[in-house]
């Protein structure tokens, strides 16, 4: 079953849900059978680094006092603490988050997507420095395991890995998917929000029990393949290219 | 798009089959949103080292004069050429793939598994040494880009990537798969041998075509998610948690 996950670094909601997905994935029986992967998507490509603004932001955004913005953002910090995970109401820089996307996208290709994931949502959400640093961001890199060299070239050239991260918002376009995080199982079913690990654990059964049983199999009548018993008909090799199967 | 691909290192077809079908990929417009995973497959899990007996074992196998075998396999050695690949008649050996699949489950999780599949199939099926002797595993993986220690390591320890192997074999056994090279395309569309770049371009427009465009959205009531305009109702965050969707 593959599971892809659309979010981004800035997304309160991604944090928490990412780990929830995680404990629902953990006490899934078919977890090995699951592959997950993490897609971009960010939720303001225009944005600007703005400094630590987030409080006054929420504010104004949502026409609340400043106090009333903190509770907000007090209250968000004990559900993301209800699930293990650090999370600090001040020190949190608001900024443009495609040069996260960028390495996270070297990160996939070199296999660390979920370490580097897991360490700039810390980095971001738990840590006393702008996460919109990027000597911040190549420290996290090479936290998760990350060629600090490859890290620096990747943040020099803006070109560098771009083309992944627009083929993630291009795909999430596609899907209808306008905010995050965004779960999608099997491009069968959306999931879209934190919801809780029982939710999750219920999609996960449920595209588990729906999972179509039977391929469709195309050319299996000439195959030009080996088995158990060795290569299909020697003698066929003399024939030369396989037959196209009627498909 | 998802294509699996079910191989062995020791299966000439599956050598074959993976060059149709890149260039099959390459010409196909949509290539940008296809994403292909390798899976093991051994042949013959029971199978110990033998030698340099390919000649001999087909000739036995299959009941053919040396000189028959020797001539399947050049026939075998003319398709694979037609596709720009090397091909050695002589020099290959026979013997068990479970450390090859090891050590390519291990670039998997380095993301470098197309570059060692391309390199262990060379080493079995175009080099004048055996790919059973560890040594060359160790000088290709190195090529390929892994770190010597580790894939000593892995090597040293038969229990390393061990799962991997077997639950990519579980699953060819669920959906039904006795020979390789398989692809499988979204979980949906099987297609058994190496097929011709005709039959594989077809097989990738007809899975494109009928791809399922909409997604059953759970949980959409609740979001509990971010999205362009900020982070759903921070009202509601006082709320704590999102409520489980109808599912």
């Amino acid at each position: 079953m593959h599971v892809e996950i659309w979010s981004d670094i800035s997304c309160p909601w991604c944090y928490v849900g990412k780990a929830r997905f995680e404990k629902a994935l953990t006490l899934f029986r078919h977890r090995d059978h699951v592959e997950v992967t993490h897609r971009s998507f960010e939720l303001d490509p225009q944005l600007a680094h703005t400094g630590p603004t987030t409080g006054a932001a929420h504010a104004k955004k949502y026409d609340l006092t400043p106090a009333e913005a903190r509770a907000a953002e007090e209250n968000l910090a004990g559900i993301a603490r209800e699930e293990g995970l650090d999370y600090l109401v001040d020190f949190r820089d608001h900024g443009n988050t495609f040069d996260l996307h960028r390495l996270l996208q070297l990160s996939a290709a070199r296999g660390l997507h979920d370490e580097l994931l897991t360490l700039f949502y810390q980095g971001n959400f738990a840590a006393e420095r702008s996460i919109y640093d990027s000597e911040h961001q190549v420290e996290i890199a090479v936290r998760a395991g990350l060629d600090e060299a490859e890290i620096r070239a990747v943040l020099a050239d803006r070109r560098a890995y771009a083309d992944e991260v627009r083929r993630d918002e291009a795909e999430a376009a596609q899907l209808g998917i306008t905010g995050v995080p965004f779960f999608v199982i099997d491009r069968k079913y959306g999931v879209s929000g934190a919801q809780s690990v029982e939710a999750f654990s219920e999609v996960l059964r449920r595209a588990w029990a729906e999972r179509q049983p039977v391929l469709t199999v195309l050319g299996t009548d000439d195959r030009a393949g080996c088995d158990a018993h060795g290569c299909e008909t020697p003698r066929g090799w003399s024939t030369g290219e396989p037959r196209t199967p009627g498909i």
